[in-house]
């Protein structure tokens, strides 16, 4: 279970009521429609997990480690998942993503060929770094792909891309993102459930999750959505800055995955031509109440602040009861819980913030599991969904990374 | 050597080229005052060196791993440091710093007393997780202090803090750090210096490049600093974001380090009450393209950009040169180096950024070394302070974090 709760306050103006329904409608439509194709993955993949158990490749009992070789919407999501269920899984997945070679030949040297599988994801099939490390990597672990080698790999993307074609050329093993869903928008769909079913991890459990959240939503049951949406939308002039401060070493990827979905999704140029965006930051308590509290605190007003904390970590590590001489101070939390300690920094802090002022919500996970999961990925993006509704741009695409690919291309053509 | 460029526009009016003296002024000042120390941490930690290289745990062969327990500015730049470095070492440091239960459990159980060194730092001696962390750590693995283990423990904190005293009562190894310099200006003092030179770096290397780039500065051959902090704080009303875009992946804790000096340096309420500050946000290239970028170009026009990329990675993989059926789009490059590519993708990106009349800096390694780590620690810190006197504020002090900590102390007292 996720608790909310928020410590803003909203214009409750049936003017400003009214923009939430109108939000949730358009989104209802993106769904019905089959526009937007996310809201239908949590059921849609499903019978996806029992096909990827069925393969070869999930049987092969050599396999011991798994390397995803995909950047952004095709990394992000997975990575924050793992991290987050560290002792689910006895096969390490390994990412290659950056064009940085020192990272590449990193990886490369812990990996061999024998107990390997290879997932290759780009969405559209023709992502430079991605295809480049693929190739490389080919080249490396000296893969024939007329060869049973071929049995080791798997390729990701959308039906007919130029990746789908090469997979059905060499008999690679194929699964397919739906037309419709974007790649910040792909955790859920084969892009994510693939590699965390042949790693170990519990799909179904996360779909549920997902699934139970998405039905709770279109049921109006969970319209803090909307309200929080409209906040962040409404105050986007002068609060232009989403903190997420998460209170969990282990959620620094989610922070990651969040950042891509956030700002990426709502960094948009209006039909009116206006340049509108909230900046998503990414926090980890305690430890960056060293680093960064201090500007949220005494810095200008333009943050919003969303906390993130767990109340039950499975983990009952005690804070010793010894008491050292001279350095007595900090006795006062002898014998209990680093559970207790980390969830009551998170509170304090959050009580400082909130009453020096500033715009303050938060998440409550009851424990870190699958489903808890699959329901924050939907938070997540359904808030996305809804605030570009509000902010009136194009919620999916990324044109402003267009000029960049074209300036690189001339330099090598 | 380190390049600096900048591709955005000063108002070089005599007016604002004498608030670039006044600040180079000073900064001067604070330093031949004695006030801020951290200028004369590049030669005055240089016996450290020694000192540390002829300690008995120095010379025990049983040490294989270093443990930090330290948060804040008493980690992040060791961390920042030895991932930039990460063949130059066999031992591997470990770091204790967050308060949660399942992170230090991890650390825990992959470590033992008997090859271990434990290093705990906190300037104050007072830290809660640190101290908490420390007091856990003695008891899990059964040190007594009493006997032989307390050899393996070093303390690096202020003289005459309690942590120094507690160190003089159980005759523990103590290195301490100058009282005029803070936590996260820290990192050239025995906070950095003691556990690196531990664990294997070559530390004389890298205060010698700090104290070169420092000399430059002082002799003034380092002006761009002044002009950059003239531009950051005349804008920081309408370009109030600072991203960091790194194209090395080795270079995410520096982000990290950059982001606790700039952000808790910075966000301060001025004498005349007015809070200011810039953001800190800290990406890695090519990664982050797929990211975040398209914020940066389409969202609103409030963050300035500075590149950092390194021309030379000593690491020569290429990109094979093997053509695929159906996914020939990118063979373009194929027979490049991956070097060549990620600092094609940087200059690409940057010249995107520069086309649509986005402020942009580029700093550029001529390769990784430890020289240029030290030149980039103190290129940092003195941005920082020159930003600070032209902000008008406090750069040194950190007064919006001590709410939180009286009402953390009130749940449990």
């Amino acid at each position: 279970m996720l608790k909310f709760h928020h410590d803003f306050s909203l214009n409750e103006s049936p003017e400003h009521l009214g923009l939430m329904d109108k939000a949730y409608n358009a989104v209802k439509e993106e769904n019905e429609s089959g526009q937007i194709g996310y809201y239908r993955l949590p059921r849609d993949t499903l019978p996806m997990v029992d096909e990827v158990k069925k393969s070869e490749l999930y049987l092969d009992s050599n396999i011991e480690n798994i390397v995803v070789i995909g950047i952004g919407g095709s990394s992000l999501g997975i990575k924050a998942i793992m991290q987050m269920l560290p002792n689910q899984t006895t096969k390490p997945i390994y990412f290659l993503e950056n064009s940085d070679p020192v990272n590449i030949s990193q990886i490369f040297s812990k990996l061999k060929k024998s107990n390997t599988a290879f997932i290759v994801i780009s969405k559209s099939g023709g992502t430079i770094e991605t295809i480049s490390i693929f190739k490389t990597a080919l080249d490396y672990f000296k893969i024939d792909l007329e060869s049973t080698d071929a049995k080791k790999i798997v390729a990701i993307t959308d039906s007919g891309s130029s990746l789908s074609k090469f997979a059905d050329e060499y008999k690679i093993a194929q699964y397919n993102i739906p037309f419709n869903v974007g790649g910040r928008f792909s955790v859920l769909s084969a892009v994510g459930i693939v590699p965390l079913v042949l790693a170990g991890f519990n799909a179904t459990a996360i779909l549920n999750g997902a699934s139970e959240f998405l039905e709770s939503f279109f049921a109006r049951k969970e319209d803090h959505i909307l309200r929080k949406a409209l906040y962040y939308t409404q105050n986007a002039d002068r609060q232009m800055i989403n903190v997420v401060f998460s209170y969990a070493s282990n959620m620094e990827n989610l922070s990651k995955w969040y950042v891509q979905l956030w700002g990426e999704s709502l960094g948009k140029i209006t039909k009116t031509g206006k340049k509108v965006g909230l900046t998503p930051i990414g926090l980890i308590g305690s430890t960056d109440q060293h680093s960064f509290l201090q500007l949220i605190m005494e810095g200008p007003r333009d943050k919003t602040v969303t906390f993130i904390n767990v109340e039950n970590f499975e983990n009952d590590l005690k804070i010793a009861d010894i008491s050292l001489k001279h350095i007595e101070k900090t006795d006062f939390i002898n014998g209990n819980s680093f559970n207790n300690l980390i969830n009551s920094q998170c509170d304090a802090t959050k009580e400082s913030l909130v009453q020096s002022g500033i715009s303050v919500d938060s998440i409550t996970y009851d424990k870190v599991d699958e489903e808890n999961i699959g329901s924050t990925i939907i938070y997540y993006e359904l808030l996305t969904s809804i605030s570009g509704v509000m902010l009136d741009i194009n919620t999916y695409n990324q044109p402003g990374v267009e000029l960049g690919k074209t300036i690189l291309e001339k330099k090598f053509k």
